[in-house]
This record gives structure tokens, sequence and C-alpha cells, in this order.
């Protein structure tokens, strides 16, 4: 991943010396359960640990000449060994190490993710319950349709982050594996045991059924989870960047730290953030084919595999992670215009209402024809000539015979259109707010 | 979908009078919240049901007229009707119709793929023991590494229908949802109660925060999970297309009922279905990318993921559906040849034996390094030669001087590298076989 | 393709009776060549196509005993034929006939593509000369940013739409091509000369290189080419989505014949054609990975694209048909509010002109500084309190001191910034327009 | 892109400091052209590049207080310039220099690549040559089908090879674009001919027309052109890798300049070259997806583009020269083994000669009935016992009869099957070599 996207936790996981680590981390786990098993002396994997060394340069210089990564890094790190090295990678095959150690960098990267998705939650659930009561035009197809809560925008981006993180939580489940079963995933070679008590002390399920390798369709499962979580932030910032057209402006993306917000042109506020996380989107979406085309490997396995997620599984990690790191203080500090939601009822000249007028005047025995055509009139009128439809309303004198001036405004109270959201807050536990109880 | 990849069951599902009997499903269900609330007389659903007329070529030419789907299926289906007609579609926007139904489709489609899958599952439980004890070579990157039950790979494949099977039921139970919330998912002109109620009576779960319409970000899952459905059976079909090649032969597809096997070039049995269900499986991952796209709406919805839908549900759906009888077909019925397996072995000298035979060596006494050397020697003279390695040990003064010719011969024994795989089995409840028992 | 979409014109082409028709019309395009040759009797070709018949239904019946669509065919449509039944896929594999009668149905198929394409070019044209002194706001990051010509709208889509015809005449290029070669390509049974011969009766060019098949990357760039196309049909429809939203309004979809303006809530003019569109853009790119999956066949061949092909073909090229024929619709018919245009500059309080006041300032001696500091002011002042910047300018004693009404009026004109689009014009050849005469 | 991937010549194209110094040379192209049109003084692009210093961490730096790259950019660069300072970026915006400097990376990239694609026709045609009289078995279906020339498989390559030139040809004289035309595509403050001198200067063409970018439909031909590079470099790679299998070995991957082929597994040569290149193809397939994402735009340009190609546009460059570097360096030093290609017909028991010898028999004057049914027979037995073709029709009496031993042997002649593939040769150049003149 490019350096401007890659965020020092998720970094951190993905570097090379990182993955020697990891590679050390199983390594000793199955030399711990030999000792377990008593095929080596109490006190060997200690003495290992201790006596291993990480050194990148040297395996890398190793590996110019022996050409496998595996055996560079098991010549380097027990060089300094003494008698206990030959407990080192006992029974084992590359894929043992080396898939065991993926297991564990996406299990950390799943939960780091996690724990994002909960912090968004909790944004989202604040902004929710605090815009719960600000009226803004719901749209469809772009054009105004009925009023609703500006709060329940955030609800149902809560609801899909419940989601996203049942999803993530179920594929980082799957990915959170390993497999020590040798070269074709029949334990020839090894006591299934030494599997069993390895991946228990490294926090990591054992592959049900593992070939050489951990099959691929659980990464894919992972990578499309990924891609579901972008998919959710672009659509949280789509709605922003409409949110902040000129002619909308009913919220825009927060202010940097000291970044100034005045210049020569004002309005020129552009959401570079929201259209940055909806390219990203477009990248986890593209790397879904790729994890997908992995599964179908050859036989016991196949290597073609391992170019693609070099690339796309650090990348998709650090992206989503970028991703839900900046939607989250997009959310947290969205500057929000509740005026201007207001006012922007105005733009289609208070048309929305007209639904609730005709239904009013029926109320009030206007037959439903007779209203229907009184209001298709006033409606069309306002339309066409700009005018505002509440104002044509009040100067009816069909509408002012049946319904008083109060009560004619009374139609046009966009907060009636809240009425009956309380259930879906209180479906997110989120009932018993200050709003409510005032 | 075209009409040779269309079976029956789900066919049936996404015709266009179904579509509109799920609408008219959909439509007393309402009916009949209503009636519960109190707000329609007794037996209005019940008196709607049967008043109502499904004619899908009168809704044609309604439509034609007034443009619109929902208004000429209501105006037509509601044509015979009486007073109760004012109860139909009461309070109701289009989406909660169209939505909804949507959802009992899709429940239905991933209920039917979910029992394709369970009996995916047994065909292949079945065929793991039957050919537990079958000896194949393992093979990596296409080339011979160690011997292995040909029956673990059904296993595998097991473990993979498993996790296929969770991941569907999930996504089915996530799709498997309705909406009866109105324009903008506020429930402005209903009772949130009336959702409730009718959707309790379709047997859907209620979108938990509904725009217009049910996030998308569900049925982009329910697609993903087809398509890695479609990869798990890319990925069987691949080894069987292996499997087939002429230079291996160990199993091939069964042949079709009435279909003649003889012809003036028998060899010629191509693997046709299997090459099929690869292509499928593209088509699959093809329609994952478009499902995603279509989360990020505008607002409380726009319709850009109609046009989306209408292709790719029901394809995808009849595809997966198709997929997995051919695939349940194929697995069922595979031919296998278990004398070539044990033939092929030959193909590479046995020399995947040749580690055994090293380690035999060090273990009555001989140093690694000699042990090594030796091997080695005769590895390269047979794989240089063409010779067998097993007839180059027993003419070797040295090996024989450690290893009696019945102990040589006993390391070329297959059998020793499954004897292993009992616990794999076990965790598949499949360890009390009758190959286990005697 | 689903009947909504499917137009007469290229539906014609994938019915599977015109598949038989083409598969007929190769065969005799080989039989001539052999005449040619001397290797059947003149006439041959004639009679046989004379004597010929398709029958869908005959050939299905036999096909459901042979189990193989070219023997049925052949048994089919040679039953009534005479002795020259003899000549009829003489020396012909399968392939042979599939493939080239493949390469009819996609030349026909892009061709008719390519006349759409030319009529969008011209409705484009006439649009942009139309609306070239149409002042609109040009808008980055949907933000306001300097005035534009509206015509230049239609001239960026014009340039791409001359991309993508160069696009797709190359693509049909490649792919209106077939192959008389064989099982596997080298002409073991049949002379080359037939291919040439019969070819070029078709219209069709030789593969340069064939196997069993023409090379599947012709056909991934054909459907590479068509998603293109899909991709500038979104980016028109996505324009005109942001027009018409409410709050914009600057143009909309034309109506229907026939479809009514009235209702009660006139301003639901909904851009569900523009929608529609988004979504089909979303199913061409899935269908490109798909194709691309395709190139990498087994050996001389494997039948793996064969799944893809009978879906994604026809599909792809009726939906870009469709959408062709509606986005050329809705250009030609759009709607255009010139004075909503220009009303539209005042949501930004007239501040895309500040830059414009600033060098004028400084033209008239005053230092960049101070009129950088002076317009600054201004404009947030403008933006903060919502005033019209153009007002405030004018009340500004430094600014009036420097600049007479006029010519600070004169600085307001949007017109100024379209004075150098007239090389733009002149490279489309549309440089001679009335708008520049007068 | 991971270092492992990123080769010198492409790598160095895409750093950091490359793209400042393509900035500063756009920026100069410029100011030259505001020379020749007399807005600066003789000599000013000369000593404005030699002023300019590029500082890439004073740039870091100054950005981090800015936040604004090309703003950074202009105040580091321009430290130590003396007057000249005024006229650099002169009149221009952010994109013009951006973009434009894009399209000179792009350019030089695709440059590269088709110099790659230049060496690989060249390698494949001398391998087409080499090879043109080596007999392999003609595979399709992985089945064997019938004779053919190895030499066949890389004139098909050079043929796709050839159409890959064409298409990145194209593609790359699309991207190798530039536009100074200010911030909406209008030339508002910029005279048009800066434009055509500085593109001119930068070998670049002009965006037809652009908005504040390049439209991108032709950086999508440009990743969609790659990827079918990609495929071209997977399907050469899969047949690598069958034919590296075990069982057929009829070629493998060169060996690396001092990789040690002995080991005590001396068959276990993996191609994991090949599969690591299959896995690339997926990867750039997967980039075409988000490339024509980035097509539909907003207005005259939002940036969501930008993160995509950021990550994109380097990678699949690199990944692409990687893939061709490594396959031609694969193709120049494929090990072959035509021993092994004539052996191998022998595991279908010499039966794909099955159709010539019936037509033989035929052609001596037994029926066609008659001798379908003794071939079908013959080779029935030879199937189903394993016993070689050849041998059962010498031992044929009814065979005896029609054809002498000698006759009968030359029809198992596979060079039989190439008699026609001289006119294939033809096409590509290749028909006057010396095994033809031999």
């Amino acid at each position: 991943m490019i350096d401007r996207y890659a965020l020092p936790p998720v970094r951190a996981i993905w570097t090379e010396r990182a993955q020697y680590e990891r590679w050390l981390e199983v390594e000793c786990a199955v030399v711990a359960a030999w000792e377990e098993l008593g095929a080596a002396p109490a006190g060997t994997a200690d003495r290992i640990r201790r006596a291993a060394v990480i050194d990148v340069d040297d395996i890398h210089a190793i590996e110019a000449t022996v050409d496998h990564d595996v055996i560079a890094f098991i010549t380097s790190t027990t060089h300094a060994m003494g008698d206990e090295a030959r407990f080192f990678h006992l029974g084992m095959t590359s894929s043992d190490v080396v898939d065991t150690a993926l297991g564990l960098a996406l299990k950390q990267s799943g939960q780091l993710l996690l724990q994002q998705l909960d912090t968004l939650r909790g944004v989202l659930a604040d902004q929710a319950v605090r815009y719960r009561g600000t009226v803004v035009v719901g749209r469809t197809h772009g054009i105004h349709a009925e009023p609703t809560s500006f709060g329940l925008k955030f609800l149902s981006w809560l609801a899909e982050t419940e989601r996203n993180q049942e999803r993530l939580a179920h594929a980082t489940e799957g990915v959170a594996c390993g497999k020590i079963s040798g070269a074709v995933g029949n334990y020839a070679n090894i006591d299934p045991r030494v599997e069993q008590i390895a991946l228990g002390r490294l926090g990591l399920a054992a592959s049900k059924c593992s070939t050489q390798i951990v099959p691929r369709d659980q990464h894919a499962e992972f990578v499309a989870a990924l891609a579901l979580v972008g998919a959710q932030v672009e659509r949280m910032a789509t709605e922003i960047r409409h949110l902040q057209r000129t002619e909308v402006r009913e919220a825009q993306e927060p202010f940097k730290p000291g970044q100034r917000g005045s210049s020569a042109m004002p309005h020129k506020k552009n959401p570079i953030l929201c259209e940055r996380l909806c390219g990203m989107a477009r990248l986890l979406r593209g790397y879904v084919t790729a994890a997908y085309e992995d599964v179908a490997l050859w036989h016991e396995r196949d290597i073609s595999h391992s170019s693609v997620e070099r690339v796309i599984l650090p990348d998709a990690v650090m992206m989503t992670y970028y991703m839900l790191d900046r939607v989250t203080w997009l959310m947290e500090g969205l500057i929000v215009d509740a005026d201007r939601m207001e006012t922007n009822f105005a733009v289609s000249h208070n048309l929305v209402f007209s639904q609730r007028v005709m239904l009013a005047l029926v109320g009030r025995g206007m037959s439903r024809e007779d209203a229907y055509t009184l209001v298709q009139g006033l409606a069309l009128a306002a339309w066409e000539h700009g005018a505002d439809f509440r104002t044509l309303c009040a100067a009816e004198a069909r509408i002012g015979a049946l319904l008083p001036p109060a009560e004619l405004e009374a139609l046009f109270e966009p907060q009636y259109y809240l009425r009956n959201i309380g259930p879906v807050y209180a479906r997110f536990g989120l009932d018993k707010t200050k709003e409510e109880q005032s």
C-alpha cells in the first residue's frame, strides 16, 4: 500500500519483520507442542525463543543463494542456537509455517478493523440521537420526497455497520485459522496433536480439512467482507458529497485541525475526503474478484494465490482501516446546517406537504376527487410559477372554508413526519434519549 | 437466464406471474394487519384474496397506459373487487410492495439453494467415506508430492460446503426481509405495527432501518455468497478436469443416461460439464461487482439498483441452482479409476517415497548426510533414466545392508500416508465407518 | 436478456433460429469453396441452400437423442437433401461452424452498435452547437467552480463517443473473424484455401492463428469496448441525474409520448431512465471480468468460455443497444432550463466571479495583497450572511474608486468565460455555426 | 507495488521525485509557451529550469502546513528563483500540471511495455520457427485430440502478442495526452495556444475536450489493455503449467542461473513462476473494474478517481512490466522435451490416429460403415485393455488385406498433421525458415 493510506497500527502488521516474527511464533508454538507431547525436552521452546535472532538483512542474503524464503529464515534464525535447533521446524513443511502465520496476521487485522467498526457504531449512534429531531427533506431519485429525520440517516448507517460487524467477525473467525498438517494436508509426517496444541497456543483454529494450505474460500470471504465495509463507507461518503453540493449545503466535511476556512472563494469547500473514500471502495471491489479467483487452486494446492495475496491482503486491510479511520472522523465532526435543511423545503415550494393537505381536506368532508383536483391545481401553479404552495393554500377560499389558518399551518409542520420514528430508534436501544424524555 | 440453465424449481420463482402473486400476497398480509389493528372489518383480507384476479396480459395493457407497474397491478387485480378494494394497498407506497415481495422471492430462492447444498454435503460425505482408503498421489503445483487419500479431496469439499451453507444461510436470513415503512422509511403515513404484523405473516423480518427500500448491502452479501458457492463448484470441477486429462485419467464425469460410450475415439471423453461449470463461476463473480456497486444509492434511494437486480438476481440464483444440481450429479456418479491412481505413482518413478527411504536409513543408524547423498543419487538416476526408484533401491547394497527386502518394500506402501487421517474424518462425524471398523 | 431490455434489431440476431441460419450460411460458404476448388460439382452450394430446411423443433428432437447440437443441426437440415448432402460439412469440425457463425453474429451486432454511436454523435454535435452560448456554472467536486458553456458538456461526451466509436470499430473488426482450420487449428484435414474462400464470401477475416477456435482475447476486447460505451452512458446519465435534482433543476429527462406531467406532486419528476442506465453500466462492467477470464483456455481449447458467452455476448450486446437507444433519445429530447442555469449562480452568491474582480483591481493598480484581502473580506461576508457578492462589491468604496459601476457589472458577465471555446468547437468541425456567424 | 514485483525501469517512473520532475517539466513547457507567445522574456524558461530545485523533503514540510501538494511544490521549487518565479505556474490550475504530468508518466510506461511486447514477439517468433517441426499431441478439453506442431502454440501466442501491441499502442496514444485548459476546461484564464505549444514540447497530444482533467475513459482503456496483456501471459503460463505436470512433462520452466537441479526429489520442479503470473493476471483484472468506475465523474470533475489511480496506475504498469519480463525469460529459456512429446502419443494408445486409419480403409475401397465398425472395435479394445492401437491394427487381417505394413505404419506418422501449417507461418512472414528450406 502506498504510504499515504497506510496507517501505523495496520502497517505494523504487514512489515517483513513482523512476518518473520510471526513465523518464529509459529515455530516456537510447534516446539512447545513437541515438548508437551514429550518429544522434546522441557524448556526447549523457551530456549529456542531466547536464542532465536531475526535479522532481515541476513535472511535476504541467504535467500539470494538458496532461493527459498523459509529455508533462509530457518538458517538465519537458528544460527546462534545450540542443540535445540534440531527441534526447530521439526516435522514441518514450509506451508505449515507460512499459512499459519498468515492466519495470525489476518486475525490481528480483522480485530483491529472490528474495533474500528465498533467505534464507528458508537459515533453513528450518538449522531442519530443528536439529530433525531432535525428535519430534513427526504429525497428519492435525487428529488424531494417527504420530510424525514436527519438522525435516521445515521441510524440507517448504524444498522449497516452492525451488519458489517457481524460479517467481518464471521470472516475473521474464518481466517483466524492455521494448519500444521504437512505437504498435502494428511499429517503424513506429523502427529495431528501437534497442530491441535500449537494452534491452541497461537489462538487460532485448525482448518477443519486443509490441503497443503488453508482453503482460500475463507480468504475470499474476508476480502468480500472488507469490500462490503468499503461499500458502506462509499454510501455514507456519497450522501455527504450530495449534502455538501453548493445547491444543497446541508452538511459538510469537518475542517482539519489548523485548516483555514477563509479564502477568496469561501464556497469552495470540496468534499475531497468523501471523494477519496468513494475511489477506495472501487479498489476494494476490484480485489474481491481476484480473491474469488484464488479459490479454485489445482489439486492439493498451487501457489497462484500467493502473488495475489501479497498485494491485496495488506492493501485491502490497510485501505479499509484508513477508510474507517477517516469516515469515523468525518461522521463525528460532520458540520450540519439545520437551518439550511429547513429552508431547503422551499426549493420545492413546500410541495412535499401537498399530500397531507389533500388528506386533511378529505378528513373535513371534501370528496377525494375534489380534494385531489383542488390540490393538484395549486401544486401545479406553485411549481410552474415558482410560488410557495403554502401561501397558495392559505389564499384559497375552498381550503379556508374547511381549515382555519392555524390548522392549515400545522399541516406544513415537518415534525409531523417524525412521529413514528420512535420504534425505529428503540430497535437500536436508543429510545431513552433526552429528546424523547423532554 | 437462458433456457438451458434455468431449471424448473427456481425458474418458477422468477416468472412474472409469480412476482404478481407475491405482490398480492404482500398486499393481503397488509390488509390482514389492518384487520388485526381494527382498521378494516374482519374478513376483509380473505375476501380480497378471493376476489383478486391476476391477469398478466391485463396488467400489461394497463401499464402501457399508466406507465407504472404497481398501479397497473392494483388496477387490474382489484378490478372485480367490491368495496374491499379501498383497503387494498391502503397507506402503502409501491416500494413497500415490491421490495417486500422481493424478500419473499429471495428467501424462497435461498432456501432451495440451501437444500441443494445439504444434498451435496451428503453426497460428498458418502464419497469421502467410500474413498477414504483409496490412495492417490497428492499433487502440489501440478507435480507429484506425497501419497494421500482420495477421500480427503471430498472431505475438503465437504468442509467448504459446510462453510458455504453457513454463509448462504446468513445471507438468506439477511434478504428474507421486507419493509412497510413508506416513501422514505419513516412510517410517515403508516403505523409501524402494520409492518410488524404483515411481515410476521409473510415470514419475513422487518428491515431494522429501511429507507424507501431495504438497504442493498444485504443483497450484495447474498450475491457474494452465491458467487462463493460458484467458486467452490469451480474448484471441484477444476479438480475433475485435471483428473480426467488423458495423461491422468484417475476420474471422469459420469455418463448421462442413454449416452453411448463407444465411438471410434473412445478416449475422447471430454469433461464438458466441468468446463461449463467453471465458466459459470466466472459469470457469478462478475455479478458480485455489480451487486456491490448497488449499495451506495443516493439519499433515501435511487433506482439504479433495479435494472441490475432484474438481471442478476434471477440469473445468479438460477445459475447457482443449475451448478449445484449438476455438480451433485457429478460427484455422486463420478467414475473413479483406483487402479490408475495406483499405477500413476510410477509416473514419477516412485520418487514420492524417497524421503521415507532416507528417514528409514537414518533410523537404522546411517548418518543423515550419508543417507541424503545416497538417496539423492538414486533419485537422480531414476529421474534421468526413467528408472523405477524402488528397483534401484532394492539393488543398492548399502540399503540392503540396513533394510531387508520386506522392510524396504514396506516403505513404498502408500497406505502409510493415510495413517493419520482418522482425526480429520472424525471432525465431520465420519469416524465410525465400515472401513475403520474392519 | 430479459424482454424489457431486448430491442428488436439486436434481439433478432440472437434468437436460436438466427443462429441456425448463420450455421447454414457458414456451411454453404464452405461448400461454395469446395466448388471453387473443384472438389464439388458446380451449383452444389446453391442446391444445398435451396434444399436445406431449418426446423428448430426438429433439431431439438434430434439433439435430445444425440446430445450434440451440431450433429442434430446437420441431421435435421440435410434431411430433405439429395446426394449433395455428402458435401455438407465436408472436412469440417463443429467449431469451424459454430465459431465462424459467432463471428457473423458479433460483426452484425458491432455494426448495429456502431450505427447507434454514430447517431448519438450527431445528436451530441447538434446539442453542443445549440447550447454553445448557454452559460452554466461549472462544478468540480459538486461545488460551484467557474462559469462555462452548457454546450461543452455535450462536446465532451461527443469526444468520448468518437473514442468509443474507434474502440468498438477495432473490437468489432477483431471479432468479425472466423476459422475453418479443424480440430486443433492446423488444417490437418482441410485445405487452408477453403477457409480463405469461405470466409471471404462471409465477409469475415480468418483468424491469423486459430486453435480449435478463434482466440478469446478478441471477444474480451469486444466486451471491454461495450462496457466502456456503458461507462460513457453512465457518465452522461449521472450528469443528468445531478442536473435534475430538485435543488439544481437545470435539465431533466424528456417526457415520454403520452406521459402526463400533471399530478399532485409536479416536482416529482424522477430521472428513472438515467438511474436505469447507471445500473446497466454496472452490469456491463461485471461481464468484462468474465470475458477476460475466458482468455486463458487450456491447450488447444477448453469449452469453459461457452457458458459465459451464451449469457454475456447476447446480454452485453442487447444491453448496450438499449442504453444507446435510450441515451440518444434522452440527449435529443433533453429538457433544458437555461433560466435556471442563470439564476443558479446566485446560489453561491456570485462568488464564482470573485477571482475576476480581484484581477480587475490589480489591473487598475491595486496591489495584489490589498486586492486579495479586500475581495476575500467581501467574499466571506457574502458567504456567511448569504448576501450577494456583486451587491457587496458595488457598495464597496475602494472598488468603486477603481471600477465604475458599468465596468464592475461587466466583470459578472458569465459569457466572458466562454470567449475561448471557439477552438474547442473547431476541433470537431463545429466552428462554422450560426452562433459564431452572428 | 511491493518491492519484489517492482523492476527498476518502471519503478523509476513512479517514484515521488520523478513525479515532481515531471511537474517541473510541465511548468517549464508552459513558461516556454508564454515565451513563444511573447508574454515572458526570452530565456525565462531556461532560467527557471536552472534555478528550480526539487527537494522532496522540503515539499513535504510545506505540504504539512498548506495541505495542498501543488502549492507546496511551487513554493519549494521556486524558492531560489528570482523574478522569473512570477512566470512559474502562470495562468494555470493544479490539474493542468498534475494531469499533464500523469500523461508523461503513462506515455513513458506504455512505451516501455510496448518495447517488452516487441521483445516477446521476437522470442515467440524464434521459438515458433524452432519448434515448427516438433510434433505434440493437440489437446482439447484436456483430452488428446490430434497431432499438431509445438511451434503453433508459440505462433498462436505471437498472434495474440501482435494484437496486444496494437491495443496497447492505441491505449498509450490515448493517455499520452495532457490539458492546459483551466479549472473547468474552457480556457477561461489561459490562451488555448499555450496548451498547444506546451504539449507539443512535451510530446503529448492535447485532450480534444477536457474538463478539469483529461477524461478517464482513456485511462480505463489503458488499464483494460494491460489486463488483456495479463490475460495473454496467463494463457501462456497456464499452458506451461499443464505441460510441466508430472504426467505430461513436455516442457518446463527454465532454471534460474545458479539454481541447483539436484535434490532428493528431482521430480519436484514446480512451475512457480507460471503460477505467480497467473495470480498477477487476476490482480490486473480487478483493476479494470475500478478503472471503469472512474469514468463517470461528477460534472466537470470530482476527484474520486485519484485514490484509485494512485494505487492502480503504478501497480498495473509495474505488474505488467514484471509479467512481460518474466514470461519473455520463460519463453526464451523454456525447456522442451520433444522425446516426451513423441512418447505421450502412447498415453492414448495412438488412438489419435484412428480416424486416419479409417479414412485410409475407405480410400482403399472399404465401405464407410464397415471401416467405422472395424476401427471402432479396435479402438475400444485398445482403450479398454490399454493396448496399442497401432499394434492391434497391424495384427488385423482385414486391415492388412488393404494396407501393407509400410503403408499402415505411415498412417501413424504425426508429421502428416503438420503438412498444412506452412500458410499459417507465412502469415507471420516466417515462411522462409531453415526448416522449410531443408
